[in-house]
């Protein structure tokens, strides 16, 4: 499962890497567009354009597949090789690689409203994680422990970043940063949820700009 | 698919009803623990405990027997008989079961801390509408009209909610009551994800309570 990250090796080991590459991208549309349980190994086969059983040579179950997409999206996000295409934790990769401060007052919105701009140009992605968060949740799911981590560590990852605004005096009086951290992580998946089935009609970004213009101050609280 | 509502019918179409109910009371288990797509119609005969030939006779396929689980949970939401066990749009019903004011500032926000505090006992139904909602985002799913029409519905609901609230000079300055409604409903779809996922953790409502807390004025805003 530990695929390398750097794509220009040589020799049969690359083949292999860039094989599990393209299978993994093809597993990815496949689950996105019918969900882990509905997609078969068959048809991630086909969208591969490769053998069933060339498929599971590199991925023996359906878990180990599901498992090393998850994986690989993490992979790319801690990488930020692609930042218009990150998902949420890639927030603090880019901060990080753009030399910005990783947590605080100083651009959290901004970080935040282009995030949620990109994912408005890979809504098969975000169906992935619409489909298999909501799945994880059903008895026996391989994905369950993937998804509690990836809630814990939005969490965490918020919860920061509010603390942050609250020692600078940019929280509103009464908020409490864990509760606002947490409800971000929900407000933005259940809006991405109704922008899925409506995209023209749900702004995901004018969601997220009115929460926060709730809960943080443009200007220090001084008191 | 009209099955009526009294459930003290005598003779064969009472038998019919009454045998639907137990195939939608057991379709309905089997896709909250499944989803949709992986649930299978043999499961759902095994699970009501009749022949896969007998279930086809009242449901031919397993749209229909999606489309039918839904139509009876919004029955049992209209008609209000279980209030405690409601999902979101037996607000309205219940209010007025209950002589309540179907809107306006007073109550809602008591109304609705209430239903959310019942959806904790109904963890297998909000897991359902979490799959299947999130489901309904992928290709050809034949909830997805469902789906959008439910959420457009609890929007309406409540804008209705929030307007009323901006007369009475009771919602925050700036707040949009559009977005407000959205956000409302997108909230609680999210922080209930995370609440099915580690129950002991989250608490469903104190986010939706912090959230209203924002939104709403605990006195009118008199300008």
């Amino acid at each position: 499962m530990a695929a390398p990250a750097e794509p220009v090796r040589r020799g049969p080991y690359a083949k292999t890497v860039e094989r599990r590459r393209h299978i993994l991208d093809a597993a990815h549309q496949v689950f996105a567009a019918r969900g882990y349980h509905a997609g078969s190994l068959r048809e991630v086969a086909g969208e591969a354009g490769i053998s069933l059983s060339n498929l599971t040579h590199h991925f023996p179950t359906k878990e180990d597949l599901l498992l090393a997409v998850l994986e690989q999206r993490d992979r790319d996000g801690a990488a930020a090789k692609a930042p218009a295409v990150g998902l949420r934790e890639n927030l603090l990769a880019q901060a990080r690689a753009a030399g910005l401060p990783e947590s605080g007052a100083v651009g959290f919105r901004d970080r935040l409203l282009a995030q949620a701009r990109a994912n408005e140009s890979i809504p098969g992605l975000i169906a992935l994680y619409a489909v298999l968060s909501a799945e994880s949740t059903t008895s026996d799911h391989p994905g369950r422990e993937y998804f509690v981590g990836r809630f814990s560590l939005l969490r965490s990852a918020y919860l920061q970043e509010f603390e942050a605004l609250r020692e600078a005096g940019r929280l509103r009086d009464g908020v409490d940063p864990q509760i606002a951290a947490s409800s971000l992580v929900a407000l933005w998946d259940g809006i991405q949820l109704q922008w899925l089935l409506e995209p023209e009609k749900v702004d995901v970004a004018a969601h997220l700009a009115a929460f926060l213009d709730l809960v943080i101050l443009p200007q220090p609280n001084l008191r």
